[in-house]
């Protein structure tokens, strides 16, 4: 078979994930590996002729100045995570990929985002709304055109941003073009604004964060126009994935979940922009929401994240719930969870970038609502149990692989 | 609607598990707690014209001599359930099921058991298999006449026997016949011989426990002939339920468990008899396999249950769960489950009670496979993640609810 | 030996540690449990002469109007402790020490206790501080009288009030006549208001709570004047009582720890006051100070209490402890604490008070410093870790039973 | 100040312990690492001039054959502990030191150890109890003579072995002498024959396992004889000083525990050898009698110790602790404690021979009584509370540090 050239967008892309995504990538087509973590090496993905770790190509969008290298041993002195030997085989193709890193936008990251901002990303500070669109998706065409690309796939992972007025949420997209060519300062978030690049680009477009991204009536009007797809958001790698499964255990045994309680630590660079309460507001809604949805009624419920430096990527969550059982007992569930975010995350974004490209080659376009099963507020999906959710995307599964059987699928 | 009279027959009538089932329906029927807990009571189960509370009639089997109030005491003093004003207001209820306690068998229930029993039962001590089997299905017919009842289900929530010889575990009818009628001592576990008199009585079996009960081919034959109902084995309470919600979350996400250990401390009277290693062995590996049916690979386990007099009725179980992550990173989730059990198994099987009348109210026969979320080992179904064990009981739901909607059901 | 007659008079009369404190009063005074939990009661304290169950009277200030009946059926209630049958044995007993209980001062409690205020506390809601005195002062002389008390110990277990501006902080007596006399409003707290009126009335004061208490140079000098003692403040009974075993294990073995979490939980009305944040304020500061004044420098700390309606008086906290230990290699401690608040609090004010009655018998004034085990900011001591901190409670212990077994003690 | 020269003589040499000791002494040497972990190195010790990282030849005893490096990449990979740069800077020392490993002795080691043992170590294993003595005696002068060294210390780092018959544990010196004479089998456990080699070469003996060692009559009359100073038994690393210094805390408080639940989980070659339950043994009793000591009565209590082999050097402890309070309340303390055991243990070995190394300066001889805070099973103290041993060890530094300031000091 021909080898496909997929071309990989980060937005925040030394970031801590998208530096895990990377040396993921680059481990994983050296063979120095396996591919635990990663949903689409299950068997039942075997056939669905899934993009593979020597056809991709990655570059990225940055507002910080660092490289790969740099970032992954930050990873590796304050996480314990990966090791050198991995590094220094992989080292000249992180530097590749780096050469493909161009600035980032400021507009609408608040300002604890704005604080980390390098020299190339701050000359950017003046550009308006609309100019950062024309100028992100100008970059992501060349990108394409430069190492001859079949598809682009643009996924953000950069840090939280905060929410934007709530009229924007609503907003169509003849009320974004408005804005955009509007003189006076617009209020659209830097994720919407590099998913609208992204579409006009072409490119599809993943938000794997809390912020708005492509979550607005308008933006869902533009993919199709465009013809391509989106999916998102918040990924669910931890706590919330928790919830997601042992909600729905309470649910079903009728145990009354009287409160839930979670507290989270971290100390990653994400846990610092947290720090600010603006872009704290769009986390905690998102980790906070569907356990009401899943139990049909509100508990108390207390969600902390906190940053803790000493803890560097390893995000500790210790929830208490405390449930009542048969003839008015209360009892109570306790977890601690431990584990290392990037890590967590980086395996799903390939996943999610996969599952985008074949989706892509199926001539599908719109919002993929199969995709529930990856996110903490999933679009285009009602369900908020994570079994039922991963059997939606074994359904689509299945009907891919069905497809695949047929002649006429290339 | 014409009432109904069912008959529940509890096998260790007395005990923690049967007490807090008499206590539940004593006191629902009186209106003195609510539904929480009994998932037949959940929104879906509205339409299948459930047995009432008022329509049960309650007796069994039990080798102590004791009473529900005085048992039901020991619970509120060792373990803070109940209160002393529901015992009050349901105590002449009680005495009136006290009634109708018969004594259990000793037959192969081994030493730890036996040293258990009172007068009563002891001077049953020289009955043979087979004699013990007429005795026993005698009460049943007994009860079934002296109270007018519509039907009868036996539950075995008696303590935890040692395991009977390997070849038992293929026996056909034939063999379970030959050996019942032979001179020489038979083999059969107690739990068999219940669900035996339970199934020539024409009543149904239900086995809560992780002894055998029911599950030898056999018994399903033999049911069948007598056109009853069976289920089983060993209620899914705590840590198994966890265990059941939890390894499918690291199968869908493609996390490799390297160790589950469990370790649980308890302190009734079923933990007394597991402190007996011939007890424990049945009770061990009914919590330990589903992990390999899930995950499809073996991890290291490792599951002990200790008996902590001070614990009482609250089961504790500490999970240490090491998983490894993308890129071959370690990570840990561990959880304490602090419930009660006697109140987590009382609802279930109510709900077992229920779920069997009303199938035997459709005129169904033998094996019921659609209750694997009940059971830790559940008979008839492949099914090991709880989500899709709900699942097939919630398809069994439509299916009833939609027949009761045609005017042939009456 | 003649009885004597000791008065207690509680601050928060009817809170839950008062109640628990009556309620342990009465039950130990009718021999219904034993003496767990009582530090006093230990077999070194034996030859102190101590005071019995049964020269105890019991009055208070008190805000709310209810009754220690009703507030400890409360307790049963939503927390699951004691157990009715105590109760009905000492109800007459509770009714009596009802009737001593007068009404509290709302000067500067703060707008969230104030919002708690029944008719009779509301009725003095226009007194100044200088006013207040006065009145409580009565009180307290007026039980002294018409109990014909020997001596009076005020003990203040009421909910933690906002802290004080910062210059009163070093208020001298001077200052604090000055303050009471003058027509402009006083900023003084409740807590030190009771103080005065305590020393006022010769009665000895005990501050179990964050609130300032007589933590004032002034209030030191006062209390000298007086000729009585005092003591305090915040009774170190869960989470820091932990931190002051568990901070010196990590000192001494020059294991560094980086960070230090602790989140609570818990659902009394002390938690509903912790809720405005003036009123945390105080209590958080207590729980913090003493990791650096054990480790020799500051870890990152973060402390947090949050009510949670369901956990009735049973504190829940979780502390994760991020250590580095040799070759820089990164360790966890984590606990979980699951406690009831006032059944710990309890038994130490009893403590409290039977040693405050001693030293007052020795003849002694001022600053009780050997009592900082009790304590979470021991006011008179700068030990800051609880085993070295007992170690001065035997030491007092020892030389009192020394001075016992001479002659000149009557 | 003339250079010291001190030789430090480990038994099981190139164990998990004894390689880190080694490589922490290499980095100490070389700067590469910080302090933290050593007692040693705590304020009050700086005036007691102990012996420095450049004054230490290190050689051993060890039945495996390895190297310190392929050792350490073992902790590496494992348990994801050191790193690379540390260990390649240190390199060359480590292979000096392993110049100095002899092969060990098997007699009376137990036949999980056995084994283990590499040719070298085989080829001695028909020597007699007495031969073994000899040999391992004549390593140790040599050691001595060859690197021109003031004092060897020796400390018993290696694997658990099976406690010996009883009698043995009342020997005195002549009984000793009279089996290792004998012609018939010696029960003498093989701790206890390193420690008579140590003593006859003239070497003191530390013993840090739970093994015998120098823990019998006849071994601290022979130190004396021998003039040599010895201490122990079984380092106090994790779980069990948890229990030292939260016991008494319990105690203090009059706080009465009723069940003390302690589950240990753990995957490296010391865990391999306790999963030979004569081996295991000698472990649990060793942490489980300082409970009783400390509280005055026994609660129930449970250790277990598992190898769970993905754990690598990591042991976590689980521990349940059911108490109760004031009026019959029950209450829990759960802690959880991940700590890498290696990294626990290796600081308080060089602790050790530090303080050996000053005390043999100072003349003296015998057992070391005042290092009771660093053993689980401490010999030649009473005193099992943390906080107070380590009081006594703090109250032998200011006498020496007292001395050290007069001139007889040289």
């Amino acid at each position: 078979m021909a080898k496909r050239k997929v071309g990989v967008w980060l937005i925040g892309a030394w970031g801590g994930v998208a530096t895990t995504v990377v040396v993921g990538l680059a481990a994983l087509r050296k063979g120095l590996t396996d591919t635990t973590g990663l949903v689409t090496s299950l068997p039942p993905f075997a056939g669905l002729d899934l993009m593979n770790w020597d056809e991709v190509v990655v570059g990225g969008h940055e507002i910080r100045e660092t490289t790969y290298l740099a970032e992954a041993r930050v990873l590796i002195e304050k996480s314990h995570v990966f090791n050198e030997k991995t590094l220094t085989a992989i080292s000249s193709q992180l530097a590749k990929f780096d050469a493909n890193v161009r600035p980032g936008t400021l507009v609408n990251v608040g300002a604890k985002i704005e604080s980390l901002a390098g020299p190339a990303a701050l000359k950017t500070r003046n550009e308006t709304a609309g100019q950062a669109v024309s100028r992100l998706a100008k970059d992501l065409t060349k990108f394409k055109a430069d190492h001859k690309l079949d598809r682009v796939i643009v996924v953000n992972v950069s840090s939280t941003e905060p929410p934007p007025p709530d009229e924007v949420r609503s907003w169509k997209w003849f009320d974004i073009q408005k804005s955009l060519a509007s003189k006076s300062h617009s209020p659209i978030p830097a994720s919407t604004l590099y998913a609208l690049a992204a579409m006009q680009s072409g490119s599809h477009f993943v938000n794997f964060t809390p912020s708005i991204g492509s979550d607005l009536p308008g933006l869902d009007e533009y993919a199709r126009q465009q013809q391509v797809l989106h999916a998102g958001r918040d990924g669910k790698t931890g706590e919330t994935l928790m919830k997601a499964v042992l909600a729905p255990m309470f649910a079903a045994r009728n145990l009354k979940v009287m409160s839930w309680v979670g507290h989270n630590i971290f100390g990653n660079l994400d846990g610092k922009v947290l720090e600010d309460p603006a872009n704290k507001a769009n986390k905690v809604k998102s980790k906070d929401h569907l356990l009401t949805e899943i139990l049909g009624y509100k508990p108390q419920t207390l969600v902390s994240i906190e940053y803790i430096e000493s803890m560097g990527d390893w995000k500790t969550a210790w929830d208490h719930i405390h449930f009542q059982g048969f003839l008015g007992t209360p009892m109570v569930l306790q977890f601690t969870w431990q584990g290392c975010d990037s890590l967590l995350a980086a395996p799903l974004v390939i996943d999610l970038i996969r599952l985008t490209e074949r989706e892509a080659r199926r001539g599908k376009i719109g919002l993929m609502s199969h995709l529930g099963s990856f996110f903490k507020s999933p679009m285009g999906t009602d369900e908020p149990a994570f079994a039922y959710q991963f059997q939606e995307l074994m359904q689509w599964v299945h009907s891919v692989t069905n497809e695949s059987q047929t002649p006429k699928d290339a």
